[in-house]
């Protein structure tokens, strides 16, 4: 069992609020005044999450979209942030990615904290809070047998602008310096999936975790899948993570309302719930993405 | 003007909540449905807001602790926390430690995000939500001409536990490790007081705070204040941070319902606030606690 895993075994077994959901989904829910609320929190560690010499802006504007994709996923409507940001000698640039972020997505800073380290690596944090748009909410758990899987957009796009970012080209970086949070599309989908989450530690990665979380086998037609890479590179797009795509599962004969590719089907599995790419079961969440 | 000011004053031009408050509060407020949410967000930076060699149990506590301090001083009772933690050798005591305070604050874990970073200095954040147990929730801009102001408790407790942690007697350092968020005391007093904040930063600097945002000079006898130290060392127990203790104002005649010990009255100024400490005014908070 790997750290990470271990530990939050550990915090599972913590007083857990029940819009935790077992601690088994990007964010938790919280029913609140007639209204259900949608709550994430996720943190960057510089040279863990960012690449070295990453300009603070591009850090700020990723840690406001890796949060506000969580909400996506829930198809919630953000509220506001609240960021909690260490100090460096970049603060202005920070500043400026928090802008362009909280402006290209509409939604104001709530508060939070600066703090002063003076040491590397530097860590911000940032809460995001949304407001449900459909009950209920869309989770991981809730994948079916023979239930159609699809995913927008494409996958490895991230991973070639990492690529371009390493080798000096900015230009050509955006898909990984500047994801995106597709809250249209969660909020689209949101009242037709069974499960839905956002595709941030890679695509087979985070069908396992579907396919657990479901208790389903999850079936997936590597091929089907629409990468941004060459051909060659097709194992790696599916393995890199930092896309931010949706992957959700739809009834059969449900056609979704946003641009989508269907990529597999849900079977019914023994036990915990399986994943298996062009026919091999993986038996393994080990090596499938990116555990951090 | 200090960095942290600096960037503050940066952070105000983004597109803010109005429940933010103008980032001159401890706390957001957000009406949601018929009720109203308190959201804060404290981080702790291992080696700043920590001692070198604390156990990490102390740790989790603290960070739980000072950001219900932060819900106590808005007279808000806890709904649960979001967790952003960063992984290293001492995780069981982190989570146990967290496990303390939650159990203890009947607080439950709503979810949050685990990191590695594998170097120093780690990094952990805290989002704490909570309800309002009264409306208008309480601010430090309220305070007015005439009010009387109180502290809870006493000051320099948390230096003493410092002074005793580093001199190896943790049995005596648990005001230091193990401060305490006045959630009752909050409660009970959210409807009475005019202006409130908790003491995290010291007595002296977030008086000056709440001069400054209630736009009047906070008058304070030095000699009515409670210290938990040695007479000779009362400027310090002033200027020291840590006791998250509540600091309040009362209209005139009021009798405070826990608890406290009035140290001096609010009067009307010129200009943006003023402390008057003694009768000497002070004209910058530069060193007047604990900035961080």
């Amino acid at each position: 069992m790997s750290g990470e895993l271990d530990l939050i075994e550990r915090l599972r077994a913590l007083p857990l609020h029940e819009g935790a959901r077992n601690l088994d989904d990007d964010a938790a829910v919280l029913d609140i005044g007639g209204e259900t609320l949608v709550l994430t929190h996720d943190m960057l560690v510089e040279g863990v999450h960012t690449a070295p010499g990453q300009d603070a802006a591009d850090v700020a504007w990723k840690l406001v979209a890796t949060n506000l994709s969580d909400l996506a996923a829930k198809g919630a409507r953000p509220i506001g942030v609240l960021v909690g940001f260490t100090r460096g000698d970049d603060d202005a640039r920070f500043v400026a990615g928090l802008e362009e972020a909280l402006t290209h997505y509409n939604v104001p800073l709530l508060g939070g904290d600066t703090v002063s380290s003076g040491k590397s690596p530097r860590s911000h944090g940032l809460t995001a809070i949304g407001r449900a748009s459909h009950v209920p909410v869309p989770s991981r758990g809730g994948a079916r047998s023979g239930d159609a899987i699809w995913v927008t957009g494409t996958l490895g796009a991230a991973l070639a602008g990492f690529e371009a970012f390493t080798a000096g080209d900015r230009a050509q970086a955006g898909a990984y310096l500047r994801p995106r949070a597709l809250i249209d599309d969660g909020l689209a989908l949101a009242p037709a999936v069974t499960a839905m989450m956002d595709v941030s530690d890679g695509l087979l990665l985070d069908a396992w975790r579907m396919a657990q979380s479901s208790e389903v086998s999850l079936v997936l037609e590597s091929a089907a899948a629409p990468i941004a890479l060459p051909e060659a590179r097709r194992d790696e797009a599916l393995r890199w993570g930092d896309d931010y795509q949706l992957l959700f599962t739809l009834p059969p004969g449900t056609a979704p309302p946003v641009r989508a590719t269907r990529i597999g089907t849900v079977e019914p599995c023994d036990g915990d719930g399986a994943l298996v790419v062009d026919g091999v079961s993986i038996t393994s969440p080990d090596g499938l993405g990116y555990s951090h």
